[in-house]
């Protein structure tokens, strides 16, 4: 983790209104378990690394099909997890191109039980914009605690 | 549950300050306990439903009416409540109709004791523009691992 | 605390992202123990008080040399601290002064652990711009449960 952004250019309101719709959509995807919506989200050659994994998933096809096998070990466990993502900085690099440093929480509610907090994390992305949408070229996602 | 919006268009961030300051004020107003002003927010013959309520609230004064009611039996246990609403996701109608789809949490502090989750929850509204002011005509709130 | 905010002006859409900026950038500052530059959100006479603390500490250098000194006990403990902060009500004063009410959680991970909630408040801050930034003139923290 390389620690907060340093900030030269804030995003304008447009634009900080518009990424935060896009995480908020495509993580409502995830946990929908939408794993090939959501993975629409990253460019077709976008980059999720975790710190928690020996490597990252490189390539939209590859990133949908870990995330789907991911999911369907889940599946195994009776829980909605909750995706929030929040305390959002952010970066302009040029046009089409913003640097985002954020984090994000998980909550698990197991069925016919209470929600708890499952897992606190940051999260690093460089965002461009492609035909009007952004999309995720490159996230890495470090989990505190490790 | 209904997943996801599907967005045909995100909103401006004109809007989305304005819906986000909205959920803001009025969610700040609940855990104060100000039943009749949150219901304000709602209009006339808004409806808020819950998934674990056998029928929908229909109108604000009904509205009012079972909230105050709920926040009196709360008031017995000595706790304060923070819901919080995050990851909205927006789709324009029209330009007086937004519909949302957000997550909501609780958080609850006991008197003298330590912050603890007690809900989380997933929120569609459908948002209608009176007087220059964002109301909901329509809430529906579906409470997780129910 | 004074209760939510009454809100004359809700603000536009430009100045409610660069305060959402603002306060994420400088929160994850705090999580990553940059007392000092943290305090720079502070104007020079700034003033950061707290409902569990006797006095407030006033001025930017008493404030960086406070959280430092906090931030040498808490690194004693090897935990993650992440400050959220939600549910951001704004009302403009004039062009130069912003009121704002907010909720901030504290979650915390301990090495090797799981996240969990640590601590609710609620904050109001006056905030003030100064050469195209916006800074703290007041914080109040209210812990809840107290």
């Amino acid at each position: 983790m390389s620690g907060p952004l340093k900030i030269s250019q804030p995003v304008d309101g447009e634009t900080y209104a518009r990424i935060l719709q896009f995480y908020a959509q495509q993580m409502q995807l995830l946990d929908e378990r939408a794993a090939e919506e959501w993975a629409e989200g990253f460019t077709e050659d976008g980059v999720f690394a975790q710190n928690v994994k020996p490597e990252p998933w490189a390539g939209r096809a590859v990133i949908a099909a870990r995330m789907r096998a991911g999911m369907d070990r889940l599946a195994t466990r009776d829980v909605q997890r909750r995706h929030w993502f929040g305390m959002v900085a952010a970066d302009r690099q040029d046009a089409g191109t913003v640097l985002t440093r954020y984090y994000a929480m998980v909550f698990e509610t197991p069925n016919g039980g209470r929600a708890t907090t499952y897992l606190s994390t940051t999260g690093e992305d460089v965002l461009v914009l492609q035909d009007d949408q952004w999309r995720i070229r490159h996230r890495l996602i470090t989990h505190d605690g490790t």
